[in-house]
């Protein structure tokens, strides 16, 4: 562990070890200019909850866990040496830093990009202020302390910071119509979010500071609710969040007053039906029953919703936030994680609208999900938000980079036909938001693994990797994982307190799991169920062993018969993977694309598992019973099916669906039509 | 036979009996102002091909064939008692009358809807026309009088005529960026349509007359292939078939030869390829290879390239249009005779992209579809083509109106949820293309019944109705239908030549009647064969019988494996009539939107018939043995299928689509999926 060893020289600070009152203005600021920030920076996770007086779980900071050899190492290495650098280089090349430059005499470049560019700037440095928390990246630090003093010389004198409503755009800014498409605050809310990362990374808050300057100088006194200030709307939500982030990380309660003022919606503003439904913001948050509208919009506003329950405790954000979630899990989620059916609108369906080709499964929708269940964990500590967050995070969110990290998928469908003309995966979009989101949450990964509570501490994902942290108490507390997970089942865990302590172990048994055992020092638990976190308390000692054994019987699923698009068709999973199959790894030669719909799949439990190291860096292939029903060219409606004599009998190859679309372009299906027998 | 018993009266010039030399000038105009028309305005077909040199069928006028009482009278009375008057006070009220009014000094109402809101009227004054070939309606002839009037009065001296590009969007006429979006050529086109229609119902030019100095004093001098010509492009293919159907009219040769310039593709326009996509124009009709882009566009476009053939015999035209019905019918027609799969663009999609919930198949695309298969058909004589005219028809044209006549669909989709909030009919579209074009259709409906050829007379279609009319030798021929089609397969014809006559009786044999039998005066014909045209050649004498036999037996259907979202599904099919199932007619009790994708029909041959006369305006309804699969709530993805044994068994319900949502919005379905056993 190279860089989180550190944590046991600073100081914790237990300042709301049963905090149920806020810590108003603990470190609060007064004036702008120098806000009082976290001292204990570097021990914060990625949602710094842990004085959230609603807040079951604590973070861990990504810097207490380095994953070691294993499923993500390699996605985590070349997102840092291959995705990040890279994704610097398309940001320069595409004006994106040359709109600040313009502003401060240095560019004559003229403004490049989408409204909301400077987003893609901040959530960069997000990403690589995460990276940072693993451990020293110096070229990279170097020139990211670089764009963030030419961010920050570009903000104006009043705090105001937006490249884009700048000289003949000026005056637009904030006008109700910029606030509802302009992006203005989401830009914010991003750099806010940028600037904690780094500093917490760095300790270096200049970014954070521009952020503090904007919202303390121009927002706060401009906009809210009383008579002398102006209405407010989210338009992208985004800042409600990054408010609240900022008051973790300030004190200051003004911030998170806000944010709640934002989620209740500002009647101020005139909003016609569609924008409220689009925008998924605008009215109370309280009033939503239902997911809808521009699916990023609508997790991230979950997102703030969520983090304002934390620190409120307002029963009726909860209730709100489980009635959407239930909503989510029970209509709306792909079998990838992914979310957002429609392309129209980037948008949610209605229920039990799931198309597969069409699907848009944006990949920033998926990493919304990701962050919106990872703060109803930490609100409940309910493991069904992580089964949540693994699908997500093994499927459609690990979809949306290519293996070599160099190409991005913005829509992640669950079947594709290439004479669409559809690329996939681009190095580069105008509307480029997924690439630094998916790089920040690589970058963020190891802060996922754990938290701690008054009882202890959880473990919520399995791979290679050794924690560095401390019980709530004070005590401190190593575990190291061994395993082949995703592609085995079973994972040891070194439980190591620096002393004997009595606490609780709760580790995660996965929902997909059937049949689990879990051992420690030999003796079998009793009490694992599929779905739940199993409490182990016990006086732990150092050199005491945990082993868990999940099912990794490959299982196909059935989707509810609401959904019309996978009626008839299963999909295969093994452990947290999503298969598909692509064209290109099926027996049957020189198939074309219009064929692919021809496969059928034996409803057999018959599926054999080969891992194949050298196959799209190293995936377990799954081999299915299944047939190739007959071409029928120049028919389209004819009386009679294809016999199932006619049908040729194969082998189906089905490969994790993340791996899709790296080789070449091919067709592809998750969801593969089946036949009895 | 109240209007076309004056056919005998009219002098019938047979100008071109066996014309392979164009009729160039034969009643060609030199000058504008007073064009010489064809006298025997009142003997032209829907298509007036009947001098057409590469025409093998010659159309029969509307007003020879009168349609008695039967499936298609009762949609026709509504038309003209209804549609037809409602739709006028519709567009009055929405302004389309004040558009012309405002130019003329009369009405100080703004510019009221979309660029192309003037076809609209002209698409409404064509129904009229229609209808009044049909028998005199004296107050809708003397309203519609009175709107040409005022169309005609606000064209311009130098012979524009549009409402949209006057005062400050004068210069924009005919800029390029115009001709693509802004539709002026398509108005001019459905302006000629419409004046010819109500020309060859009333012998009155004066709406005709307007078009011919649009094209004569406007259009020719102004833009064509030479050095002092502008360049030309229809934007929306509809001037292509108009101008040609205007050289029908007048002899004048300068109008097919700008309708070919057209189809050809001015090079001197600058088009990006998704324009030469999108608007189906702007290159060699020639050099497409398959239908996609906007798909009335495309339908409007082959319409216009086969009147091409028709008078010009281009091979190159013809093996394209070959081609491009092929892959019509090979990949892109939907069971009901809809075209167009996607929102989107209204457009065609990939090969097999025939998705069902959001099918676009815009009304005026599936009534494009009809008219240039009515086209093909008059350049071959093939059944094929009639078949899908016939599919098209009964199903995606005849859904497009509501029975009372009211409301009309822009979609018609395959499969719908209310809870999409989609209310599929209404009264009223600012594009109000559909509803116009549906009422020229019916009320065009029986000259769609016969043609004529030198070997005898075609039937194409069947319901009880009367031919009053003669052989290509001018030789007097009756003939009655009565049948119970498409309810019952039998159809008796009564062949009345005046004087007895050896000519040939082409009856159409479907292409979805599996078992056919034929009779003259009680004797069996051979060679009966589906989805052909049976040739009868004898001496045909007063009281000659021929009694036609069509299997009724409902056909379960499938559609290819290729087309993905009809795996494991089937449509029922009885007669021309393809069947749907609603939510509301299911026996099962208070099933909600999101319980229908349960319903599963058994793949057997048992299909019971019901009419019912007091249900839709009567219809017959099929019942089929299905099932409903239990209902799970709470799970989108599990791994058991719902057993077999849980299903509840019921009878499903199905009803016409064309019928659909003609009650209460309620869940539909085309396609069912099926369990086998």
């Amino acid at each position: 562990m190279k860089c989180g060893s550190s944590f046991t020289r600073r100081r914790f600070i237990a300042m709301a070890t049963a905090a149920t009152v806020l810590p108003t203005g603990d470190f609060a600021l007064g004036q702008s200019r120098a806000p009082t920030l976290d001292p204990d920076w570097a021990d914060a996770g990625i949602v710094a909850t842990r004085h959230s007086p609603y807040a079951k779980l604590k973070p861990v900071p990504v810097r207490a866990v380095t994953i070691t050899p294993g499923f993500w190492s390699k996605r985590r290495q070349t997102n840092v040496e291959s995705s990040i650098p890279s994704m610097r280089v398309e940001l320069m090349e595409h004006g994106r830093m040359d709109n600040f430059l313009r502003l401060e005499g240095k560019s004559a470049a003229p403004q490049k990009g989408p409204v909301y560019s400077d987003s893609d700037i901040y959530k960069w440095v997000e990403a690589v202020g995460f990276a940072l928390q693993s451990g020293p990246l110096p070229g990279l630090r170097a020139s990211t302390d670089e764009m963030i003093g030419q961010v920050a010389a570009a903000q104006e004198p009043g705090g105001y910071l937006n490249t884009y409503f700048v000289e003949s755009k000026r005056g637009d800014r904030m006008l109700p119509k910029t606030q509802t498409g302009g992006h203005e605050l989401y830009c914010i809310g991003h750099l806010l979010q940028g600037g904690i990362a780094y500093y917490r990374a760095t300790g270096d808050p200049t970014l954070l500071n521009a952020g503090v300057r904007f919202v303390d100088d121009f927002l706060l006194p401009g906009y809210g609710p009383a008579a002398n200030q102006g209405p407010i709307v989210a338009g992208h939500p985004e800042i409600e969040m990054a408010l609240i982030e900022l008051y973790r990380t300030t004190g200051n309660r003004r911030y998170l007053e806000l944010a709640g003022y934002i989620l209740q919606g500002d009647p101020r503003i005139p909003l016609q039906e569609r924008q409220i439904v689009y925008m998924f913001c605008g009215a109370p948050f309280t009033s939503r029953t239902k997911l809808e509208g521009h699916a990023v919009r609508a997790m991230y506003a979950c997102c703030g919703a969520t983090d304002y329950y934390l620190e409120t405790g307002d029963p009726a954000y909860w209730k709100t936030l489980n009635r959407l979630w239930e909503d989510l899990a029970e209509h709306q989620l792909y079998v990838t994680g992914g979310v957002g059916a429609r392309s129209d609108g980037e948008a949610f369906g209605n229920a039990y609208e799931l198309p597969n080709e069409t699907a848009y499964g944006e990949s920033c929708a998926a990493i919304g999900n990701m962050m919106w269940n990872w703060r109803m964990l930490a609100a409940s500590g309910d493991a069904k938000f992580t089964d949540v967050m693994e699908r997500a995070l093994y499927n459609g969110i690990n979809s949306g980079m290519s293996l070599d990290g160099k190409l991005y998928c913005y829509r992640n469908p669950l079947a594709f036909d290439p004479s669409s003309g559809d690329k996939i995966r681009n190095p580069w979009y105008d509307t480029t938001c997924c690439p630094p989101n998916l790089e920040r949450t690589f970058a963020a990964l190891p802060g996922y693994f754990y938290s701690t509570s008054a009882e202890g501490v959880y473990v919520h994902f399995y791979d290679n990797s050794e924690l560095q942290w401390q019980l709530d108490n004070g005590a401190k507390l190593a575990i190291k994982q061994t395993t082949q997970y995703p592609w085995e089942g079973t994972v040891h865990l070194a439980v190591t307190p620096a002393s004997p302590e009595e606490f609780t172990l709760f580790v995660r048994i996965p929902g997909w799991s059937k049949r689990n055992t879990v051992k420690v020092n030999g003796s079998p638990v009793a009490g694992v169920t599929a779905g739940e976190y199993l409490p182990i308390k016990r006086r732990w000692s150092a050199g005491d062993a945990v082993e868990l054994s999940f099912d990794m019987q490959p299982q196909a699923v059935h989707a509810n018969l609401a959904v019309t698009d996978d009626r008839g068709r299963i999909a295969f999973e093994r452990g947290p993977i999503v298969y598909c199959m692509e064209q290109l790894d099926q027996a049957v030669a020189a198939a074309d694309a219009a064929d692919f719909p021809r496969y059928t799949a034996q409803l057999t439990e018959a599926t054999a598992t080969v891992y194949q190291p050298e196959l799209l860096e190293g995936v377990v292939v799954l081999e299915h019973p299944g047939a190739l029903l007959p071409a029928e060219p120049g028919s389209l409606y004819q009386a009679t099916l294809p016999s199932t004599e006619a049908a040729h009998p194969t082998t189906l190859r089905l490969i994790p669906y993340y791996a899709w679309s790296n080789r070449q372009l091919s067709a592809m299906q998750v969801w593969i039509p089946y036949r009895q027998g």
